[in-house]
């Protein structure tokens, strides 16, 4: 049985704290962390507490850190995570440029000395709900992905998310990494046996494939989002530059591209960049979130390819599954939910979960 | 002989001062159309004078207007382009964003009542040289690109730009289109009757196509960034909704959407973006600019595919077509010249470009 979404939650923190996570970090990096789960985002959730358990043996997060503000002025500020988790210091980022644009009308905070922060769009989110426009975007640990013309992986999935605020609970919520696909997705294509569709992969040469092992086991790359060069791969290309040009140099981040990219003492020190805007400056806000609502209702609205496929926006399949979600529990497959107990075990957290007696892991 | 651009530019000066377009704004969108030839952005400048043209005499572009600021904060501001040219709107409007950034470090200021304002990137490249992050955006007049899944069109180019200072003269600048690619590359297929490659066009069905006549003459659309669901065409199409919600939501513009668009009584109606934001609020602005110039510089050290093709940045295409035409000049294919001719002539405007004495059309 899957479990509700408050054990799920509960599991999370549990074990964050048992690894000394500060009691206010791990709260909020389980609500984050959560969120994933809850919205269909599993690579982004629990799963990532074995990456997590992994750093943190190899002695490559600071689990105690506890984020700092400086650099503040009345639109921004600077935070650095200490080399902890992600997820606290961006919270706080975000957070922060949020209360700058109730008084100002906009706030931008930089992140530096970071680490993963678990989904972009849990971040654009609060500003959305906060009733402000919200973008948010972060520099990644793994090279995996080739510039446009190269033969050589030079930058991360470095996703960016992008929020507005519509009708009440139903956000404008693109949340993208700027490669054609997430590595998630061409993992479940080798686990499958199946071939990917022509755009996802390259060779170590940088030529078109279709062997889903080509990135992950044979010195490969992932596409920049367009797929091909006759795809306009450039602009996945410069779109992921940017997003690193967002949040590793204006933060002060160590870039991908240096040689000390992850090796610097002090931590992984991944950079993070945080928007909120207020519509206020511009037309009174509730003007504004009536013509978002009213601008997704007509995309919803395009007659559908499929009639049994309508037209989405971004945000609406992470709904649908927060829905399903809240109501069904979450699931967590065998592999995954093994790994987590023995994580559990060894730190001394709680075990809350419980295990799908089908499961050979549960022996 | 292609004219030198001091001659290009005064030649689309001549006809708008002709059109009673006022000096200065004149003088900036001769300025920003003249920019995008020279950039060999040839789309977005002195062949625009013939759409234009067409909108002048359908009473549809106030030739006239003098674009106003109203709602000024120290961090943003509106601007009215009173129905008139978007150049000279969305100049004054990265004007004032780049004024704002210089004092608080910010500034963001959206545009209503505009139409088309040239390059997106033209504006980038104002803020970048000023030292700051820029960015621009833009709502669209046509309706052609439809949503994933969807199968009637509903979105527009829908162009984003970004731009960051980085060695002097060498901004990072990425202007793009948030389709797979422009109506103009559809075109040119089908002038030299080559078929499009997969993921440039659909069907009025919706349906995957490599007729090039698809989308203009057969009810089909464009695809946005991606091209395919398998290509993950949801981000180019989330990305341009986000374009529409920044310049047409903020702005208070008419949506695309809207049964309303283009039909305003007051003009076009079409909204823009722009933000520039200090580096200096989160470190050293020279620091930074040298992160970016060393992450550029990495990117372009990517080992090539194609020996012969060296991996590029965004902006240095555009770049190298502006060193070209600067030292030859800025050639106008003859079936434009004569246009642009029998425009001159008819606004009673100077003519000053030399035509090709090969070419038909100078009989």
């Amino acid at each position: 049985m899957p479990a509700p979404y408050e054990t799920h939650r509960a599991q999370i923190e549990a074990i964050l704290l048992a690894w000394s996570v500060p009691p206010v970090g791990a709260s909020r990096a389980a609500d984050i962390m959560a969120w994933a789960d809850l919205h269909g985002v599993d690579s982004h959730g629990l799963s990532m507490l074995t990456v997590y358990d992994q750093r943190r043996r190899q002695d490559r997060l600071r689990l105690d850190a506890v984020p700092t503000l400086s650099r503040e002025t009345p639109v921004s500020a600077l935070v650095d995570g200490g080399g902890g988790l992600g997820h606290p210091a961006a919270f706080l980022a975000m957070e922060t440029a949020i209360a700058k644009a109730r008084t100002t009308g906009i706030g931008v905070v930089c992140v530096r000395n970071s680490s993963h922060f678990g989904a972009c769009g849990y971040y654009t989110a609060m500003a959305a709900e906060a009733g402000f426009l919200g973008m948010a975007a972060t520099s990644a640990s793994g090279i995996q992905v080739a510039p446009t013309g190269g033969a050589q992986a030079r930058l991360g999935t470095d996703p960016w998310s992008f929020a507005a605020p519509g009708r009440e609970g139903e956000p404008f919520l693109l949340d993208m990494a700027t490669t054609t696909v997430a590595a998630g997705r061409i993992r479940n294509r080798a686990n499958e046996g199946l071939p990917c569709p022509p755009g996802w992969v390259l060779t170590r040469d940088g030529h078109p494939s279709t062997d889903p092992l080509e990135a992950s086991q044979k010195g490969g790359s992932l596409t920049p989002l367009g797929g091909s060069p006759e795809g306009s791969s450039y602009k996945g290309y410069g779109l992921a530059a940017m997003v690193n040009i967002l949040s590793a140099c204006l933060s002060g981040s160590t870039l991908i591209t240096d040689p000390m990219h992850l090796r610097q003492p002090h931590g992984q020190d991944i950079g993070h960049f945080f928007l909120a805007l207020s519509p206020g400056l511009f037309r009174d806000g509730d003007d504004f979130r009536r013509d978002v609502a009213a601008f997704c209702d007509a995309l919803r609205a395009t007659p559908p390819v499929d009639e049994a496929a309508p037209v989405m926006v971004a945000g609406d399949p992470q709904r649908a599954h927060a829905a399903r979600r809240r109501h069904e529990g979450i699931p967590v497959a065998p592999g995954l939910m093994a790994k987590v107990r023995a994580i559990a075990r060894e730190s001394g957290a709680p075990w809350l979960l419980d295990e799908d007696p089908a499961s050979p892991s549960s022996a």
